[in-house]
Parts: C-alpha cells; sequence; structure tokens
C-alpha cells in the first residue's frame, strides 16, 4: 500500500508539472519539426494555429526588381513560426533548435462589398517552410510544399541549386540569423534590446 | 492510509484529464475575455499569441466608398481570435459566448532592400475589440483602445452613436453572426460546411 501511494504521489507531482503549464497558458513544447527519412519534413497542418509574424503583400524574392516592375500575381504572404520557438525568441532574441517557419501564400481579392478600395485574402496558393536544425549540413533547411492544388504531404529539403538562392538571401539579408525579423515588427523590438540584431539593421 | 490514497487518486484522474489537453496540443480555455466593472474590456495583452484569422490592406469601413478613392493612409488590417472560441468555430461554425476579436492596424512600408514593389507591416498604429458575451445587451459589444501611442488598458463599450454603425454594418454585411468570416478564408470554409453562413454567402 505505502509503495502504490508513493508512485501515485510522483505521478501527480508529474502532472502538476505539466499542468501548470497549461494554467499559465502555454501549450507543451510538441510543435516542432516531424520528419520522416530524418530529414523530410512532413508538413505540420497545424501551422495556422501557431504564432502569426506578419503578413505582406507582394513581396517579391527578386531583390534587383526595381519598384512597380513586378508582373507577378501579388500574393498575400502570411508567415507564421511553432508556438514553443516564438516564446524561446521573445526571451532570448534567438531561434532554438527545432524552429519552424511556415509561409503562406494566398491570393489577393479585392472590391468587396463592404471595402472597395482595400484588398484582402483569400484561396491558398502555395505553402513554404524553413527549419532550424542542427541534424541539416547548414543548420537550417528549407522546404517546398507546392502549389495548393498538389500540396506535398512531405518535402525533402530543398538542394544544390534549388537552395543556393535561398540561403544566400537568409544569409545576407535577414536580420537574425537566417530569418527576416526586420518584417516581423513584433520580433524587431525584441531582437534589438538583446543585441541579436546583425550589424546594419 | 486508505483515505489519502483514494484522494490522491481523485487529483491524479484531475490531473490526467488536464494534462491530456496538454499534449493534445490545446491550451486550457482560459483566454476569455476579462472585464473590469462588469462592462469594461482589459486589453489582451497576449492576443499575438492568438489565432490569426487574416490579414487585409486598406480595408476601408465606409462602404460607399468608390475605389481607388481613399485618401486614408493604408494600413494593413490584423485579426485575431481568442484560441479556444476558434477551436469551437472550426467544430460547429458559430462563435460560442466569451469570443474575442482583436483588430489591429498597422503601418505599411514599402520599399525594403530585398523586396522594392512589395508592402510589409511596421508600427501598430491603433487597436479594438469586439466581443461576443451575453452579457451585453445587443449579446456583442465594440471596443475601442485608442492610438498606439496612448493606448488604452482597459475600454468601455462603444455606446450610441459611437456604435449604430458597427451595429449596423457588423448586422448587415457579415457572413456569419456578427463576423467578416467572409474575409477569413480558413472559417469561410467551415461555415460552408456546417450551415452556418447567412444567405448570400
Amino acid at each position: 500500500m505505502r509503495k502504490s501511494t508513493v508512485s501515485l504521489s510522483v505521478a501527480c507531482l508529474t502532472f502538476a508539472t505539466v499542468s501548470s503549464v497549461v494554467l499559465s497558458g502555454q501549450p507543451a513544447a510538441n510543435d516542432g519539426p516531424r520528419y520522416e527519412n530524418g530529414t523530410h519534413l512532413v508538413r505540420p497542418d497545424d501551422y495556422r494555429e501557431w504564432t502569426f509574424l506578419s503578413s505582406g503583400l507582394a513581396m517579391a524574392y527578386n531583390e534587383d526588381q526595381p519598384a512597380g516592375a513586378s508582373t507577378r500575381p501579388q500574393l498575400f504572404q502570411n508567415v507564421f513560426v511553432n508556438p514553443s520557438s516564438h516564446r524561446a525568441f521573445m526571451e532570448t532574441g534567438r531561434w532554438p533548435d527545432g524552429t519552424t517557419f511556415v509561409l503562406e501564400f494566398r491570393r489577393a481579392a479585392t472590391d468587396a462589398e463592404i471595402s472597395r478600395t482595400g484588398r484582402f485574402q483569400t484561396d491558398r496558393v502555395m505553402l513554404e517552410a524553413e527549419v532550424k536544425d542542427a541534424r541539416f549540413p547548414d543548420g537550417w533547411a528549407f522546404f517546398n510544399f507546392g502549389q495548393d492544388d498538389a500540396l506535398a504531404e512531405v518535402a525533402e529539403p530543398l538542394a544544390g541549386a534549388q537552395v543556393a538562392r535561398c540561403i544566400e538571401c537568409h544569409t545576407e539579408h535577414t536580420a537574425v540569423e537566417r530569418t527576416f525579423v526586420q518584417f516581423y515588427p513584433t520580433l524587431l523590438e525584441v531582437a534589438r534590446q538583446k543585441g541579436t540584431l546583425k550589424p546594419g539593421f
């Protein structure tokens, strides 16, 4: 009898620890990347419940493109990050291993009855991800789940010529590590305070 | 000894229930509205960790405004909802009591080094909220926390002439209850499936 009581107490302690996390409103950190075959990223279908970082309109990848010259359809671009990594960043100004960014592109519509001039988001067009993980040679990896009409459930890390441009741009033009914190206003201030901004930002 | 073992078991059952919520990745539903004096809404400072619904650019309030005629500065408008109400909506297509929307306006900047043509979000300009709660005569209430340089910590529900336009527009032009689900693409499909869209949507 004594023994089972002790084991119950230990179990309670564990549950109490877990529940204190719940009561503080923070979900457990089970939101990191899931892989198949070690490095193929499983599409995180709950990313819309992750932490939103920002949204842009018609943010081109081509830095050489002059203003107004875009011929691409104008898309909204929403960025989400897994909640536990977001909390870590807000405390430290750095991204922990396992940080997963999801980049979602959506069509921009206009001329709604209630707002003739504004632009709002409609269908998802494509989905991409960026992950910080020591399992990758570079420490970061990029993934493309493709177009929305045929979204992949699992994506292998982009490699070779596919990813060279990603790495170059995410190295030379990003404010913190490999991430565009200069476009995430709530993070930019934290990075400034923590001294993790790269020189020039 | 028997008595304490039983009470420990009950405690463990409680913790087990709570922990199962954690393990499913859902924080406890302690994210509803907090009031002072019964109806004055306390500004929810963690709303950036809530569920993001959508972002629009230059979405005017004035339905009569012809396309292109806006003289207001173009602002991004981000909409967040408390996570437990979002989960309820995804299951039912309806908003439970305590649903809290936060509407955040941010400046739109352009001509970033990496994207000359695109527009991205910078400083917050103002903050508003809409709450569904049976404590209000109308079942819903609207709040304005004001401009970002002097954001109120607590806001009383808008009343009289201040709110007449809000109520009219949120009644006549919204797709589900008093909310613009037509602009929240992930919710629109759920409402369609659950049959909670108003006629015409």
